[in-house]
């Protein structure tokens, strides 16, 4: 492959993350071919014209439909709202074109099976956005689980909690009404299901209770509307390979600003993580000397890869937007025939399974088997 | 009252912690009337004798009746293994003594409700050993919920971790068999139900779900015996206020040594403790300026009273065996007809039917009230 | 001995810490003879018997001579202001007492080097309240050291903050006058040195400064007087050993309550500590696998003696007054002949020779040889 | 300006770094021209063709004065090692092009004081690649402090700790060498300097002390040579403000892998920092209520400029590349005729004055006025 020809559609908070992940992984990873960046494409003409100058594309278009035809480009990233999702990449995957999804797949569960198969069928590479996996951290605390550095895994402990629904005067928006999803089990939850699956495989049974912190705001006309979704969920859980756990999520956590923690319990040592500290995680181990165990806090470094393609010297950093890249050399990889780790169809597919069984637990009040 | 006078049955580990806090209170609090302790029992005379006079006591004696009948006791410390604590308290309180008895109250809840009788047909004071809700970084933070400092409280988490049944090579022993009781829910459970009723008030519904991180142990003698208790457990629940809120418990959780963390969500603020820094509090207010709002690390000081009464300078440390001479002076005090926070016997029997409840949800996989 | 024979000048914040330790030492340690509180000392009658009657000692007199003098009395333990120390454990020494004299020695060299005589000459046990070093935490610290777990140390850091003068609204106090000694360097940097000598030995040579956070202050009378003493200090020095090293000390450090931390460098590994969370340390070890190196966080525990003589299980807490009942247990240890950890008065000498070291080092703004 | 057209001399850490920068800073910010990435220098044509391939670059020459007389180039990138910096600089500038310079500026004062005659001789744009004053949270500190938010700044220790030279058994290598500098002063010293430069101002007078965890290192060819710098100094100082201070460093401090902490202590409240977790500050203000007075934890989130061009959600995390594309967001807005925040020759002097007047206070063992 001389060149990677890139089609981006959408240019918010998402769009701009793969646009800049699209411009950095080749001189961080070097290993890639040349990346042209080619096509975006955005709600309008001007729109699209004023994002493809300032993320070095060379056409834009307000029609997604000409990116996804353009017959020059080879992978397609969509970064639109999630309703957009499954025609979106459905029409790319048909016309071809390998493609690279935001999470979740789809709110409805029909769309997202409907997306697998036109992966299925094409043949082409189709990856969602899951970049928390991609930390060089989680990566090593994978290494670690697959060595048994700590033993066998026999419980778990999940949380994810942010704050930007915890302001109770903010008012109703369409976010809280049940079109929007279930709340914070799909907003959120499926962070905490891509690391689960990832490093530990997947979810066999779940019992889940959810609830909101405040049951009504005002509209914009100051009346009152009662919220419909779910802000705050905690699920027990059972995985496949027989551990228990738990998952708690917050979106109106106040003081939690991107909080994803991971306790991993095993039979010879822990594990734990912090996505606000996410250059760092802390390991016990009870082959350490008695009087001197503890949980140490390892800092990332050159020897947990890929860290050592953006930074020589340890303890120096990554941040956010640098997962995107990693992900993105996954992806590009996966393009050139490697062996990597992602979130293909196939696995969001089982994340997106678990989400819904989580919602029937609740409505039925009972444990669900994921199936 | 010209002076207190004590009888204390048990001198293992509680047995000890009652015994520094009786030789304590008077010299820290000084508001309180001379401590005379009178009596020691014990299972034989000769152990009953050694420990008199390491902890100061006048009288020993190998049988604990002794001590219960003693016209000159005012108050007895009940430090026995569980399954004493009815027969011991019942019989104390029907000599007309006070109570001060080691938590739980017992492992059958008709002797506990046996106990709460007898406390109420006596008239006398019967507490229970719940000494972390003493700690005046507790304390506070009850005051800080009273006064809505962190507004309506919606969500709360608790988990309680230690590592003293991590080790999958120790061998099966008494602990281990049903008869001891449930696991983590009745020897862990306890203590985060103290902190949520003294600081938010009952539960009122619960989900529970409960795993054995290993399913058998080697006897002594080289046999493998099934572990019949459950050392995790994760519940789900309601509090009578309506915030939802989870549980996690774990006796396998290596690198755990003294955890017991609290995080509380308010619709304006936040609040975290964690036991293993007892000397601290976490608390995010949002009247706090957007740009510098943060999680303030509070040290414990003497404006958090009763530190006050230990040492003078703020952010130097109270210990675990200070809680307790927090918790004999609030005993002292209801001997003195103050007002006081204690769990007595009244509270205690609502944790009791709490962790009851839980092991019902468990055995039924469905949701329990806890009535 | 049958029994140890206490008496104790002084009742404020060290008088008291004194006597909750004399209470608590048998009940904690058991291996100690019966601990008779015999005579108390206070400026007035009065108040001596109502101290007495609260920390449960025998006589109370309000002239301290009483108390040096009693022939029942083996130990006076004596916690007055600092000018008082000398007259009052000559006194004590040459009536033949042993003596536990709060630190530090004296305000004037002269005055301390007479104490140090006296003791000499009366062959008895004198030893200073140096309690930080007491610490089962710093204690195993230097055990590590001593196996040479981080090999040879290189490089130390010593820092000591509180904020008790940080109030530039504070009033004038005696406090801030020249004659109450030189301020930070004095009343902290003793700490610091106690420390360093337990842990690596003596001082070789120091270069110090000092500064005043706030040139004046108000007086009651309204009037603006300049501050004579110095809060601020730091000192750049090198150990007997070699080792580079600073100190910082800050009275005036907002936000500081009771820090006193140690970074200690050695050639395969490092150590950190803070009084702050002064039931864990941090330990660096090289021989730890690359991959996985970092700061462990142990947490103190029953095999770091003496902890398990509080309570047998790990991770708890001790707080500041339990390190002042090991100072007890190490004092009672020395009388019965025992080798054991404490800042005599021998050593005492060399820590307060360090301080008045510094303080020419500032006059003269060069090097100084401790001597 | 319709394009900046870029020149890079070098290509390795830094090179790698500008690169990155060059590459990302029109996607992240968009409000600047169109990046055009022009001309590459490396020791060889082959080596600058292979990077000018991975990093973007139009044309690649094996010798950098090819570069800096592109006519077409605009600004220069110059990340070679420091003994080049003056010659190329110079170079660079006398060709009429802006320099963006990796510190320091040079290791012979003379050098760095010729770079600054030809900046200010050709009036063009000349800085220094000081990325850890660019942290949106180093920037918001700047304000709270500009603010008066502690109040008068009146005491500051700065701590930078490394390890890469902590390995008793590596070699000997250049950098050992005195050749090579002083060691820690200027390979570390100019990072702490350039944030006080940023924060506080500018540094009076120096006491330095300068030290060898190692004397001597085997060579490859097993020989023991002389370490002939100083890898662990200790700096006091007072500042042009007045207020004291203290400068520690160290490149041989086990498990310290990009430590750079700030404790800044005001009249009013205090300020803490530290590299290692750069995408946070902890606060202490005495504005707050007594009893609730705590450092606080303040995570970078968009209200702390220009965070928000990276990330539209708080907590998430920036990382070190980051930095450096602020920083180059900086270097276009001077070359665009915007105030900016940076350190150019100007500054950078000031800072390298300071160093070697610490060197000059160790070799005399007195205070040295910067001058």
């Amino acid at each position: 492959m001389k060149s990677i020809n890139v089609g981006l559609i959408g240019t918010g908070y998402m769009g701009k993350c793969h646009a800049l992940a699209w411009n950095a992984v080749k001189p961080v990873f070097a290993d890639v071919p040349e990346i042209r960046l080619v096509h975006l494409g955005e709600a309008t003409d001007e729109l699209a014209r004023a994002k493809a100058a300032e993320f070095g594309f060379s056409r834009a278009s307000g029609d997604w439909r000409r990116v996804v035809e353009d017959p020059e480009v080879d992978i397609v990233s969509i970064t639109t709202p999630n309703r957009f999702h499954a025609e979106m990449a459905i029409a790319a995957l048909e016309a071809g074109k390998h493609v690279w999804c935001e999470k979740p797949m789809a709110p409805e569960p029909a769309d997202a099976e409907a997306m697998l198969a036109a992966a299925r069928a094409s043949g082409k590479v189709a990856i969602l956005g899951y970049n928390y996996i991609q930390n060089p951290v989680i990566r090593h605390i994978r290494r670690l689980l697959d060595e048994g550095a700590i033993g066998a895994v026999n419980h778990l402990r999940v949380e994810m909690d942010e704050d930007f629904m915890a302001d109770a005067a903010a008012p109703f928006m369409y976010r809280h009404e049940a079109s929007s999803g279930y709340g914070a089990i799909d907003d959120f939850g499926v962070h905490p299901l891509s690391l689960i699956h990832m490093l530990l495989g997947g979810v066999a049974r779940v019992m889940c209770d959810m609830a909101k912190p405040y049951q009504s705001r005002k509209t914009a006309g100051d009346e009152t509307r009662p919220v419909e979704v779910f802000d705050i969920a905690t699920i027990l859980m059972r995985l496949e390979n027989g551990a228990s756990g738990v998952i708690a999520l917050n979106r109106a956590a106040w003081g939690r600003k991107g909080r994803l923690t991971l306790q991993i319990f095993g039979s010879e040592g822990s594990i734990l993580y912090d996505q606000e500290r996410m250059n760092e995680f802390r390991l016990y181990l009870t082959a350490d000397r008695t009087t001197e165990q503890g949980f140490r806090t390892v800092l990332a470094a050159p020897h947990h890869p890929p860290y050592d393609r953006f930074i020589p010297a340890p303890g120096h950093g990554l941040g956010f937007n640098d997962l995107k890249v990693v992900e993105c050399r996954q992806l590009v990889g996966l393009m050139l025939g490697e062996e990597t780790t992602v979130i293909d169809f196939e696995d969001g597919i089982r994340i997106e399974r678990t989400i819904h069984a989580m919602a029937r637990s609740f409505r039925e009040g009972r444990w669900v088997e994921v199936a």
